[in-house]
């Protein structure tokens, strides 16, 4: 894959200065080779960058009287526009828009455009699979089960009978979408548990991205919702009747209990434990291992809360030096 | 599916106030549809569901002389009267019971009568799998497991060889039976670890359910065993050597070390911590996030613990407020 | 499988006491059964295993003169002795190196010498599989990867591409390696999250052990390091760029976030979690369930630290001691 800057620049945004060039891709600027791109959010990584043998640099508008030779990609947001520059060369590499003749596909289903589907791969009755999606090697979509365009699946993803997955959407290896979520009632007489149904559907949006070994539930009689742009880590659990917002950031290992509400925008950090219908409203942010009790709910965008149970930071800080102190004594 | 109010109240031990009418499943209120059925646990549920456009309403005596033309389903435990309606409905649903043509059913091993292999599903040599069970796409069962009657594995489940199953267990996609446990001795003149044995065996008794990338590992030398109607969440971890007793219930991603013991009618929230070889007797509930020391016993039928390490609710209380205090002053 | 002890003795470094006798395996003492080998490391189990049915007992100096006719292996580490006899035992079982039918290998990928292909496992090009490998029904070995020789992979492995993996490494059931890291850049203007490029690789030295479930992420632009040695417990996630080194070990549960660096000889207990760019030097042990901050170092070899933020054993305990007396207030 090669391409000029200027097409480039074009394409993500930004403003050249200095020579065209070619380039063939991005890499860190400890890695860069001969013709990559690499970015510089600030003067000192951009001395750095200069003297890499990287054919390019993306930074920012201090960067657009450097003394250097090296030609620039001047941008506004110089992370975001690298990223997108490395999204720009994944974007025109060749997909195999096939779908593998070990796959077992049924009669049904009804595929999309330009689709792949992976060796062994198994897609059932009724599911359907929008344009230019791609399922992985081994993926099990179930019964009835809706994917919209641009989505990748990567292999061994299992996707349980109804549910609904929205357009680029990405899921990581091991996911499991849409599973019994877990409900049980006690007979009061013998003491046994018996499944209360989990017959529900899992419905997640636009752009949403899944990591590898997280599960989402079903709802048990209704929905469990993950809105578009929301971003899940690896080994996350999600249970049913969760209701997730949009552009939702959730960082691995992290659990959502049943039937509680996410606000749009809140960033949920690592190992978080969130009991059964708590609220995180709008824009929250909870640090990594903090937990959040049942029927709580979380309040301030951007305010930042810690510890279990999670309060302000403010107040977690004072809490763990007053602790200190004490054991001072 | 279709059943008539009377023949289902035969089924599931109601009694039938009102006229006869078909139903055609189970429905939350929220999103009931003429001919589907609701409960209610009590007088203002009641009133919602009388409202809805559901043909019946499962509830407790209480709503025997209730003041509505809807037909009733009157039942001491109305929430599990509604949850045998729903497993009423699900038994009456068609199953296949065929073997996919894709999958890989070794010539040795031995199959019941009315069972279905997904596609794409294996069964290694020797394995066993009882009447009526069903194994999902994408299966893995290994060398000699041996599974009961009238099962269900969602796609993608691993079981290692040599795990037993009983009856009616459940097992949700990316769960894994029957792995190697974590042991290791270091060398000490190298520095190294080397593999202690993981040869044991895993025995799941009947009726117990098993979420989505859960990981039960076989015992050492001996069993890991997890008796009669237990219920294990999601991403759940269970240690090798561990013996879970009957009708326990366990929230996701909680980690059992090694060589514990879990008595019966236990309750463990989700992400409890608990360390190798403590106990957790009869009836115990331990709080979400809590953590149990290596070696610990927890005893105390229906009395919550909560914290690390894990206390009587009241004193995990008492030192929550002494904190809070403090960090006041 | 039989052994003469004195050829046993032989392969593992024993000296043999008594007489020679036939052994068939090992054992726990509960479990032992004639013709099984047991191990001792105390006068204690020593009796027990004299009075048991196995056929002989490896121990330590202590029991070269025990006044029993029962034939002993003396060893100066008696359970990494037991361990190396389970592992001989192993080791001479028949495998079947042949790449079943079923499987779906790239024409392009590199197959060393007698490896072994489970049913309906996936091998994509350009793959490259060491001598005397063996890759369970149903992995996935992406495009690229890199697996050295003697490696055990079980059923449902997923190895995304251009990984590599060195030699004597054992991957359970649902592990996930080299998959994408939680990368993104927030576009200040509309708000939404957009992928940081996740291409760079993961590599994973000799002698790896990684449980079941467990996930292992590729770099974003350059390396995601597992060196020599070190053994990884069931549903660990392990983010993009950490560098973990020789024989580290990781009980279950555990996260470490993106860009960490664990030192040598590290242990570190089940469910902890490790904020981002964190150091944990050579030789520290974390307690289960602690937490350390991001960007902090934690040092000590042989030190145990406990709690979050995590801190020497000793001065947590106190922490423990002064929140007990508060609580009595």
């Amino acid at each position: 894959m090669k391409a000029s800057l200027r097409e480039l620049a074009g394409a993500i945004g930004a403003r050249l200065i200095g020579e065209d060039a070619e380039v063939t891709g991005v890499a860190s600027v400890e890695s860069a080779a001969a013709g990559k791109l690499v970015f510089a959010q600030d003067e000192k990584l951009l001395a750095r960058c200069m003297q890499s043998p990287a054919a390019a640099v993306i930074a920012g508008e201090f960067a657009a009287n450097a003394a250097s030779p090296k030609p620039r990609l001047i941008s506004g947001q110089p992370r975001l526009t690298f990223a997108r520059a490395a999204a720009w060369f994944g974007a025109q590499e060749a997909f195999a828009a096939t779908i593998d003749s070990t796959a077992v596909v049924a009669t049904s289903a009804k595929l999309g455009h330009g689709i792949g589907v992976g060796a062994l791969a198994v897609i059932e009755e009724n599911a359907c699979i929008g344009d230019r999606t791609r399922i992985g090697a081994g993926c099990v979509v179930g019964v009835g089960v809706e994917i919209g365009e641009d989505c990748t699946l990567f292999p061994n993803v299992t996707i349980y009978a109804g549910t609904r997955v929205g357009r680029r959407v990405i899921v990581h290896s091991g996911a499991v979408l849409g599973g019994d979520g877990f409900g049980y009632v006690r007979d009061q007489v013998s003491g046994h548990y018996e499944k209360f149904p989990q017959m529900g559907r899992l419905e997640i949006e636009d752009d949403v991205e899944i990591g590898a070994n997280t599960t989402i539930d079903r709802g048990a009689l209704d929905l469990t919702r993950i809105r578009r742009g929301t971003k899940i880590d690896n080994l996350v659990h999600i249970a049913h009747n969760v209701e997730i917002g949009e552009d939702v950031v959730i960082a691995a290992q992290t659990g959502i209990s049943g039937s509680c509400v996410i606000g749009s925008g809140a960033v949920i950090g690592g190992q978080v434990g969130i009991g059964d219908h708590a609220r995180i409203e709008e824009g929250v942010i909870l640090g990594s291992g903090s937990g959040v009790l049942s029927n709580k709910t979380v309040r301030g965008k951007g305010i930042v809360f810690w510890g279990t149970p999670a309060r302000p930071l403010k107040d977690h800080l004072k809490t763990l030096a007053a602790l200190a102190r004490l054991a001072k004594k």
